[in-house]
Formats: C-alpha cells, sequence, structure tokens
C-alpha cells in the first residue's frame, strides 16, 4: 500500500539547504548516464564519475544528465555547485515527500513530479519522485532508483525518429513530464481493471474481503489525486510563456500534456465516485443480505410458535381435558394445526414476504 | 453501459503527432460526403477518395466535408496535410477518448464534442466522438461511424430554408454544434422517463432490481456529466469573439447555444440530485420493511413464549400437582391464557405496534 | 409536483429562429392589455388584435403592453417584427423551459423569470414563466396564462399611487420583477409551514407518508432553487449601470430587489438543510422504534426460553427422576421459575434496558 | 427555538418605500435616548419626543440617538425626513427579517446587524434586529425593544474613558459593531458549554433527548451562521477605506473587529463539524446497544433452543423409547445437556460474543 | 482534548485595546533572553528586567528578543510603549485564542502563528500561541510558556553555523516560522502512526474503544486544521515582497516555508479522508458482525424450531394417537427429524449462509 507519511522528522532542526535523504534508499550507488545530441549527431555515455558531465553544461548541443540515486550528497551537492543550483532545490531533490511543483529560476526551471509504477504481483502501484532541472541546453534529471517510463524517448534519441532532434531542451523536458503523464494512463487502466473485477464479485458474491479492497482502492485514489492534482497548475504554469527558457513552439505541445492531466485527474474523480457508489451498493447489499435472513427466521418461527403452543395444550397433564378422550381429537387438532401454517404461508405470499 | 476507460495505453511510448486509432472501429470504410454552397447555388457528392475534396479548399463558397471513419490513418493523414492541420489534432481526432475541447489556431479552430445516441432496446446511452474544423470557408466534421444528427441540417442546405445558405462557415460549425446539444434533450428526456418509472417501481414495490437501476443511472450521470461539463467554456470560449472566423452575427447563435448547455448541465444536476433522493428513499423503503418484518415477528414470539411456558407447566409429571386435579383447572388455564393474549395484544395497540 | 422535464425534443432539427410553443397551453386565446400612462394622465384599455398595440411604440409615454398566453406564433411574430426583436428572443417566450436570465441587445433588455403560483388545494408550487422586454418608454410582458401578481401594480398605475407614474419604464419592469421576487416570500411561507406541520408530526408519530412528504419537499427545494438561484446574476447585472436604458435612481430599488432575491436563496438554503436534517430524524426514530421492538422481544424471549427449558426438563417421561417423586417437588421449581424470572428482570433494570 | 420565518408575506403588493413593521412588537412605546459628546463634555437625556433630537444634527459634537422600538411608522419617517434617509431604508429598518449588510450612500452609511441575547431559562438565542446610521457626526441605532450590550459603551463615554470621546462618530459606530461581535463569543461559550455537557451525556447515557439536543443545536447552528456569516462582507467592506465617514485611524480597529468575525464563523463552523460527529456517535452507539441487545438474544436462544428441543423428545409419549426405561437415563440427559451448554459458551466467548 | 472554546467573554465590555490575559496561565515569572548578532559577534544573555532590553533596540545588530509567559501586563505593556506596537495588537499577543495572522504596519511586520507540543503520555497535542514582531533589526518572540522548538536556532547563531549570522532580522523570522511548521510534520507522524494503530485494530478487533479513538483523531484533525489552513495566506503574504523589512533573498526561503505548510495542509486533509474511510469501515464492521450474529440465531432457532415442534406433537396426551402405539414410532420420528436437520443445513449451504 502507498505509504501515509515517511520520517520526515529527522529533517527537523537542521539548517534550511541541509542535503539528507528522506526516502527508501533504492539503488546502491548512483548510476549517470549522459545523451548529448543534435540535429547532426549524438552520443551516449554512462558516466564513471559526476564530474564527466560537467564538460556538456556549455556545449550548443541539447544533453540530458541522467541520475538514478538521489541518496549520495556528495554527488547531489557537486552537481548543485556547478550548474549554480540553489541548496534549498537539491534539498527537494533529496527528499521524495515533496508535491509536484514547478519553480522559475530565471537561468533553469525547477520540476518536482510523481512517475508510477504497477507492480503485477500485488497489484501496488508505487510512487517514484522525479525531480528535473531544465537550463537553456540542458536537462538534468533525478530519479530514485533505476528503470523508468522514458526508455522510447532514449530510442526516439537514438534513431532520430520524430521531431526531438530538431528540437531544444524544453522540448525534451516535456518530453519526460508527457512520458509520466501518459504513463498515468497505464495505471488507470489497471486500476479500471480492478475496479470493474471488484464490480462483479460485487454482484455476483459480496464479501468482507470485497469491502476491504474497495476501501484500498478508495484510499490509493486519495494518494494519486494528491500526486497528479497540482501537476495541473505546474503545466499550466509552463505553457504560460512567461520564461524565455520555454519556446513558442513547444506551447502547443504542452497544451496537449495539460489535456492529459486533466483527462487524469476527470478520470480519477469518476473512479472516487465510482467506488463510492460500489461502497453505497455494498452497505446495501449487505442489509438486503440480512433483511433476507430476518424474513426466514421471522417465517419459520412465526409459522411454529403458534403450532408449538397447540401441541403444548395438549400436553398438559390435566385431569379432565375432554379432547384428549375423543376418538378423532388427534386428528382433528392435526388438521387445525395444517390449516393454520397454510393460511399463515397464503398470509405471508399476499405481503410478499415469500 | 458507458466504457469506463479504453485501452489508452497502446499510444503510450509513441512520438506526439502518431497517428493511431483509440476506440472501436465503427465503420468499414471511411465515408467521405461533401456539401458545397452559397446563397446561389449548392452541390452535394460522394468522394470516391479524399483527394476529391480537396480542391474545394480554396473557393469562396462554403464547404462542408463530413468523415465517417477515423481509424484509416492515411486518409486522416492526407487531409492533415492539405489542409494545413497540426499533428497532435490529427491524434486527438483519432483518439475517441478526448474530452470535449476548443482550440484556436488561428487559421482554424479546432472543437471536440461528444455526441449521443440513445438506442431503444437496452436504454443504453452511446457516445461517438466528433471532432470539427472549422476554417475560414470550410467545416470539415469527423464521425466514428455514420448515423449522426445532422440530417435536417443538410435538408435546410439543400431546399435552402432558413439563414443558413446566406451564412458563413461559422453559422455552419454553430449548427452543428447546437444540433448535438439540442440531442442532449431528447437524451434527458429518455433518462427522464426511465427515472420517473424507477420511481414510480420505488414506491409500488421496491426490489433488488430497483437498486440497481437507481445505480446504473447514478454512474450514467456521472459520465455524462464528464461529457457535458466541459461544453460550458467551450462555447463561451466561442462566444468571446477572439477569433477572425467567428463572424459578430453568429455570436447571438453562440450564446443561444451557450444557453442551452447550461440548461443541459443544470437537468442533469437535478438528475443527480433526484437519483440520490431516490436512493435514501430506497434504503429506507427496506429498513421500513425489516421494521414490519421484526415487528410481526416480536408480536407472534411475544404472544405465544408465555403461553407455551404456561402449557409447558403443567406438562410436567410431577406427583403432586394440586391444580391437575381440580375438575376447571384446563378450561381455568385456557381462560388465562386467553385473556394474557388479550391484554399483550390490547398493549401492542396502545403502543402503536399493530 | 412540479415536472421534470418537457418535452422539449419536438424542437430538435427545427432551424434556429422558429417559433413553437413548448409547453402547456393555458389560456385560449392570447388576451393583450395596455396600459399607457405618464405623470398627467393614463389609459388602459384591453387590444383587440395585437396591431392596436403597436402605435403606443413611439409615443414619449411609458406604456406596458401585457400578453396573456404565448402559444399563438402569429401574434408573437407580429410582435417581434414591429418591436424589432430577434427571433432567438421570440423562441425564447414562447418555450417555457428556459432559465431565468437577462440579456441587453442595446435598443432593450430582454429578462426571463419564473412566477410562482401556490395552489391551495393539494399544496403544489406551480411554475409561470414570465419574459419582459423593457425597451427606451415602453415593457411588454408575456405570460404564459392569465392571472398574475401584478395587480397592485396596475392599481398603483391607476391610483398614481407612489413614484410609479412619475417614473420611466426601467422602474415599471423592475416593478413587476419586485413583485414575482415579493411573491417567493408567500411560497417559502407556505413552504415553511408545510415543513414546521411535518416536523410536528415527525416528533409525535413518524409513519411512511411523513417520509413521503420530507422528500417531495426536498425535490420541491431543488427546483425551487434551480428558479431562484440564476435571478441574482440577473438582478445584479441589471444593476450594474450598464444599459442606458437602466437610470441611476433605479440603482437603490435593484439593490434591494437584489437583498431580497439573496434572502429567498438563503431561505431556500436553509429549508434544505432542516428538511436533510428532518430525514436524519425521521431515520433515528426509526432504527429507535425498531430497538425498541426488538428489545421487548429479547426481554420476553429471555425470560421465558430458559424458564420453558426447565418445564420441558419436567416434562420429561424418565422412568426414574426422582425429583417428580417429592412432594414439594413442583412448588420448588415453581419458586426457582420466579426466582430466575425476578433475578432477570433485575439484571436488565441494571442493564438499562427495561 | 430561532423562528423559521416570519410573515412577510404582509408587505406583498405594497409600494416600495411604504414603512410597515415585520416582527414581532417587542416594546410598548418608542423610547428616544440621546448621547452627545466631544472631548470636552458631554450630554445624556431621553428624548419625550422624537423631534427633540433633530436639533443634535448640526452640532459639531458627536451626537448618539438610540431609539428602542421599531413598530410606530411615524417615528421612524420623522427621522427619516429629518436626516435625509431614502425611504427604502426606513422599510429595511422596520423589517427585522433582514440579512446583515453594509450600503454607503455618501452622506451616511446604512448598517443591519443581528444582535443576539441568550435566554438563561429555556437555553433560548433569540435574535435582535439593529440597524445604524452613520453620518458625518451623528450615530442613529434603532433596536426592536430595550436592553442592549451597549452599556459599557455608555459607561465609556459618560465617565471618559478610552479615546471614544476624542474619536468620531465612525469610532462609535465601530465600537456598537464591536460590542455585538463580543456578545456573539458569550453566546459561543454558552452553546459551547451545551455541547459539552450533551457530549458527556452521549458517552454516559445517550436517549432519544440527547439525539433531540443534538437536532436543535445543529438547527441553531444553521441559523447563527445566516446571521453572521454576512458580517464577513460587511465589515471588510467597511475597512476598505472608501468611504469619506471612515478615518484611517479607524482602520485599524475595523480590521480588528475582521478577525474577531473569522473566529466567530471559524467557531461556528467547528461546532457544526462537532454536532455532526456526534449525530454519528448518537447512532452508532445505538446501532452498538443493539447490537449487544441482539447478542443476548442470540446467547440465550442459542443455548436453550437446542437443550428445550433434547426436553421435548424425552417428554414424548411412544410406547417404546429404550432410554426412558433405563435407571440413570435422567441423568445421562441432563449431562449432556449441561456439556451441550457449556460447549456453546466456550464456542461463544472463542468467537468473542460474550 | 484541545479545548473547544475558553473564556473570552470575560473581554466583554473593556476598552479595545485593554490587555487582558485570556488562557492557562503557563510560566510563573515572564523571562525574556535576549540574543544579540551579526557576523562578527553575537551575545546572549538573560535579562533580569524588561527595560535591559531596550537598549538593543537601535543597534545594527540582528536582536532576537524571547519572552516565555505572556500573563504580565505591565511587561507586555512597556515593551509596547519602547517599540511602538500598537495597543491592539498587545491585546492580541496576550489572548491566546487568536487565528494564526499576519499584519504589515510598515515599521514592523505582526505576525501570530501556532506551536504545537505532542506529549507523549496520554497522546495529546498542545497548542501554544507564538506571536513575532519583526522590526527592521529585531525580532521579539512571545510564548506562553517557557519550552519550545527553537533550540536548534539557537545553537546555529551561537556556533555561526549556516547562513543566520550573515542574514537580517527576516531571516530570523523565517526561521522561527520554519521551525514551527517543521515541528508540525513531527506531529503529524505521532498521529499518522497512531492512525496505523488504529486501524491496525480496526481489522483485528473493532471495539467500541476504537470508534471512541477514532472520533478523537477526528476532531484533533477539525482542530489542526483551524491552526494550520490561516498560516497559508500568512506565509504567502509575508513572501509577496510588499514589505520593505523583507529582502529579497529570503523571498526563495519563504517559498520553502509555503511549500511546507501546504503539504502539511494536503497530509491533514489526506488523514481526514483516512479517518471518514475508517468511520465507514467501522461502521460496517459492525453491521457485518451483527449480520453474523444474526445468522447463527437464525440457523439455531430455524432448524431447532420444527423439530421441538415435532417433539411437540408426540407430548401430546391424547388417548388416541396411532404413531405412538407402533413398536418403531420413537425411532421413525428421529430419522425424520434428523432428515429434516440435515436437509436445512443443506438448504442453507446452498444459499451461502453457512
Amino acid at each position: 500500500m502507498i505509504r501515509i507519511i515517511t520520517k520526515r522528522s529527522k529533517k527537523v532542526g537542521l539548517l534550511p539547504g541541509t542535503l539528507i535523504h528522506i526516502g527508501e534508499e533504492k539503488v546502491e550507488r548512483t548510476k549517470v548516464t549522459i545523451i548529448d545530441y543534435d540535429e547532426a549527431q549524438m552520443q551516449e555515455k554512462e558516466a564513471k564519475n559526476i564530474e564527466e558531465c560537467f564538460s556538456f553544461k556549455d556545449t550548443a548541443t541539447v544533453t540530458w544528465i541522467n541520475i538514478d540515486g538521489i541518496h549520495e550528497v556528495e554527488v547531489i551537492e557537486k552537481i548543485g555547485t556547478h550548474f549554480g543550483i540553489h541548496p534549498l532545490l537539491l534539498e527537494d531533490i533529496m527528499n521524495t515527500e515533496q508535491r509536484p511543483k514547478m519553480e522559475d529560476f530565471g537561468a533553469y526551471i525547477f520540476i518536482i513530479v510523481k512517475m508510477l509504477h504497477y507492480s503485477e504481483h500485488g497489484g501496488e502501484v508505487k510512487v517514484e519522485q522525479v525531480s528535473l532541472i531544465l537550463g537553456s541546453d540542458f536537462v538534468i534529471s533525478f530519479q530514485e532508483s533505476e528503470g523508468d517510463v522514458f526508455n522510447f524517448i532514449r530510442d526516439r534519441i537514438r534513431s532520430n525518429k520524430g521531431r526531438i532532434r530538431r528540437m531544444k531542451a524544453d522540448y525534451l523536458a516535456y518530453a519526460l513530464v508527457d512520458a509520466i503523464v501518459d504513463n498515468y494512463f497505464v495505471i488507470l487502466e489497471k486500476l479500471g481493471e480492478r475496479i470493474e473485477e471488484v464490480e462483479e464479485e460485487l454482484v455476483a458474491n459480496p464479501t468482507r474481503v470485497t469491502l476491504q479492497a474497495i476501501h484500498t482502492m478508495k484510499r490509493e485514489m486519495i494518494f494519486l489525486r494528491k500526486s497528479v492534482w497540482p501537476l495541473r497548475e505546474l503545466i499550466s504554469g509552463l505553457g504560460r510563456g512567461e520564461s524565455s527558457l520555454i519556446h513558442e513552439s513547444t506551447g502547443i505541445y504542452l497544451r496537449d500534456v495539460y489535456d492529459h492531466t486533466i483527462q487524469v485527474i476527470d478520470t480519477i474523480e469518476t473512479f472516487r465516485d465510482m467506488l463510492s457508489g460500489m461502497l453505497e451498493m455494498y452497505l446495501s447489499s449487505i442489509s438486503n443480505a440480512m433483511n433476507m435472513v430476518m424474513k426466514v427466521l421471522t417465517i419459520i418461527a412465526t409459522i411454529f410458535i403458534p403450532l408449538t403452543f397447540i401441541a403444548g395444550i395438549y400436553g398438559m397433564n390435566f385431569k379432565y381435558m375432554p379432547e384428549l378422550e375423543w376418538h378423532w381429537g388427534y386428528f382433528v387438532v392435526l388438521c387445525i394445526m395444517g390449516a393454520a401454517a397454510v393460511s399463515m404461508v397464503v398470509y405471508f405470499r399476499k405481503k410478499k414476504w415469500l
């Protein structure tokens, strides 16, 4: 399940700008990969140490520095110093509890988004924080661990497919955000399938497990919403065209991502509404089932209690009970009992209880 | 039932602007029909191939190119190239999961709206996406399949009824959107009738089927709302008069459609409120019914359990039980039982339980 | 009960501006009455045909043309042509399903409001649409049927009471809207009385009928709200002083009507809150009542079931049951039973169940 | 209890500006008191007739005219004429159903607020409307009845405590509004105490009376909210510094009252949330109690019904029942019954039902 | 538990600006500590009387005057007079019922925030009001009692760690607010842990205590929210850069605190949603448990009541009952009873009740 809150408290009392990693340590050693390209050529390499990427800072080509692992303070610090990034931002990069946000510092734009992974076994959604620094001709991306949704972007750069090699760093940043947002649809589809499964279960055979599943999904929606909602403002902020780092030609792509974000939010809200409806359904199923059980009890009890009473009467040991002496007494009483039972059943049918 | 989510995931990782059809393939072959008119004359024809319509692009007459079927990539691409439409828009046209939206590109305005069909058998509402491209003297409309709500517009153009032949392409676009919004009222009427039916059922004889029906309609409202709500902004955007493609004389018509949209939204909200009220009614009916059943059980049990106890006492086999010897003992006990039963019934009546 | 939705669908596919009456035909023949006045003199007459009122258009005096009945297309059309009213507005006038709205066309202001009637027998609220056209020195009012809340305005004009004869057409329009809003208070009072009645019933003796009544009123509130809510914007629009048709001196009166509208909306919201509270009360009464019934059952059953068991034991026919032979056995058992019953009652009292 | 709605309907059809008293006639005869002061001197007197106060209009000193009783039309009218107050405002003053509001007429500012009284016996909150007219050097206050929360202001003027004698009329108006808002805290404290009382009752021994108390308080909150909410806008309107009647030095005091108003609103919202929580608590207590009762019934019935059945078997009168002949048969059966009862109790304990 | 409302009423009727302490007297004697620093040097001392700190007012160094204890009127008054603070603010400082707020008076900025303490024994959250006065080169902080979350700031000043000694008074004020907001995360973590504990209890063994715990936490959330929500506006107000007291370089730090505040608010909202979900879970657990109990009762009763009836029949004492004479009668009846019981169990299993 998605964590509620992590041990952020270890930060309390530290200097603002003190770098400390908050989150699970997901990767053993920080891995730095560099992709450098323009329309004519591209090169790709895995850096042995962080200093290797510094030389790409001032080239005219677009450079994408991807860093997997954000727990090594000295690595983050070196990048910060070399690329002139404010210490508070480095702090944000290392703290995986950030909300998605975008901040424009003139020389670069700082973006935090949440990348989601759906683990097939267990059906859990995992959240990974991705921080982007968009400079005039470089993008630095920080991920918590290896493995991301950017492979097709790498392929596209390598094979010079599409317009990415012709565009600037802002298009690369857009492409990364777009890949993350597109991935939300995959997650939502999985969740949608699970919702449909649980819904069928709900109609066929609602059990306590169904209830638990609905509650788990409701909670997941709360967390998904928290991750996605701020994206709206973030992307509309990027598209507002106030930064000279964002070229006008990228505007239409940003509008497209914005549309997708709205769609994701819409779908989450719809899922929430559906889950609420399912909870209502579950509760009314339960009360319906209870109703049925009660009816059975009532019918059985209401038919047999009076009959048992009649039998009780003739089980009394009074000396003088004339009926007991009658030859057909027993059979008459049996008939009376039968008639009473039948008339009750008829009455219940009329009342629509049977 | 309206789908929750479709397989959008197959798009993930593709180039932005890659054309891929998302949705059900509803038509076998793309069908292109052209209506070209001005005040003086009109011609109408079904194009054999998509190239036929290109010649109409630069005529001074208004041209309406209607395309049924959006799954053939090459057709969409050719239109895009010839009419200079941005690849991202072509992508949107082919993806039936879009929200209604309007985008102004200067040379043309791009509109996506949702057309609803009510299928009589099954009572389902089906959604079809309609994309419109409004240029200076042409309108291109893309539909998922044949069959639409535009026939009376065609008739009006053919017979030169009303002002449509005297007006420009923007009026045609308005007429198409207006036809779709007007059609919502038809759908809402059908749904309103079903709500009234279910409501009568609810008063007369609420069953589990009624509950199911209320839930289905609640969900349909969620989806309808999702289709209609963005229209509000869309049409007010069109009417704001910022585009030179929208002539001032069309403004009042757009305000009229806007009013209709607000009315549709109002009605959907009202239906939602009503369905919530009906759900409450259902649940309180159920608990009322249960109450009644419980009362019957209680009354029967409360009357007969003590009587059975009395009978049990005189069924004991003690050697020395003086009452058993009394001549009228049996009748006295019967009378006591009768009196107990009557006084209980009287008590229940006083307590208003009977 | 207020209708949910009317047959608006017959309009679908017609030319915009096609005049067709949507609503019940409430009056047999359109009735046109004219009141023409200035400070010095006034005349009042019932027009035999619609043309009679045309001559009043350009007089300097204020003319109030009231039209009862909006189903005769030709009458509406003639007025439209003569007074230069846009066909779309004529359409709106004839369609009784409009939301309240205000539109400023420069030469005239178009207003739609909803007039409510409370029919004493049945306690229903009926809605009638009133459309007003405010020109520079005339007001045309369209009503669905005869009978309105304007009689005291007519009296005031006839008897030259108050300032109405000294003021212009805008004051007349204000007076009409004010009369309609003031009438809402009458309706709300009636509803308030019914709410209080139902509330007393709820405390004294809640039945299924009470529940039905609460639900009916909740629904009426939904519809009232729909009629009144848009008035807020409408009147603040009128008072914003952008139209040259509204004189400054009328501003304070419009602010007064605005205050009243807010008060009406406040009261409706308060009623809604109260009705929700009453529904909660009803449901908890029901569950309380059920609780009581269950307690009685439990107490009776819990006391008598063990006693019956004891009686059952001594009703067994075993050969060797020593207690049966004891002389006081019967009385001892009776005493034991009595003691068991008393101790249970004491226990229940301690647990506060009795 | 606070009234829902009063007979406002008697106003319908009257001229706007017609003075008619709406509300309960709380005072027999209108009482006019005048306090006139500047820094150097002050005088205070009870006016015998309304004309007495007219002479104070144009003095340079600050004059506070307080009028208890708003049902005498001629008194209100005379003041209106002399001080040049618009007839619509006089109407508002006499109609106790107004919302709190503030209107700036240049020469004077018109303020309506609600003064609350808490009557110890009965615990009811009573509402009294206070209207203020703030002119350049006078304040006229209209109250429904004698008795108010302003005595300490009078004391302060008499004894020249604080800055009030040095300040202008706007400070006096502020002081009056501040006194009313401060009084809300007293009311809220009383309500807070009642809420705590009811809460303790809820934990100790929830009864139907508790439920009734919660509902009554919920309704009181609805009405309190209606009285206080508009104050926010009212006071921020006064503090906006647009009127020349409000001196800059008063601004900080107004901001202070504004803070208090926000605090009152916050507290009301908190109380509403708490009452909702208490209602939930009550309902779950009730369902818990019901659960307990049901468990007792189930345990008793489940233990004794099978035992009674066994006893029933050996009470049958078959000729050939071998067990009956056994010497220890009776005791064996008693043991079996005991064992069955014990094992059931053990089972129930394991299931945590006992 | 957090108090609902304190005795604010003792203020009613006092002069605005009258200093009176509202709250618990938490410290015996007001304690004043002074820290004075610039980049080169720092001194720290505990003042014996309040006058000692006056000399620091006009030095060029940054001075932090911290006052523990706000109940001594003369101390507060002296500070007010010397530092030129408006009497209304002094009033606010002494009244612990203030909402968090920020006011800019040009020469100084006045800030009220709420500092939270979590007491381990009892698990209560305690609120302490902290008021800050930020002047050009001093910060005065008022606390209700000794003990705060600022120790690490003092350490940082003493040891010249970080940038605090190089920055101005505005950075000190930021650091104080930041410490308080950071502390919220500690509180939220504790609450998050308690929520998780209660949640586990809810799944394992929900009892009335669990319900009580959920309600207590819900109420704590209401109060936390009330303390934190206004911070949002407060900090964004500080960061807006309108005051000359806030240097541009502090802006980015304020944006950082702002982000944290939003995160705190987000977390509180998430906790509220979770607690609501837990309440729903609890209620459905209870109704589930009830269901189970009812089923057991129904099964037992439904199996044994008919069997007991059969036994009752053959316990009747009729003279002529042929079955009683049959040799195998008893065993046949036993078999019939067994068969009836088995078939009922089978039926229940089929219906999924067992």
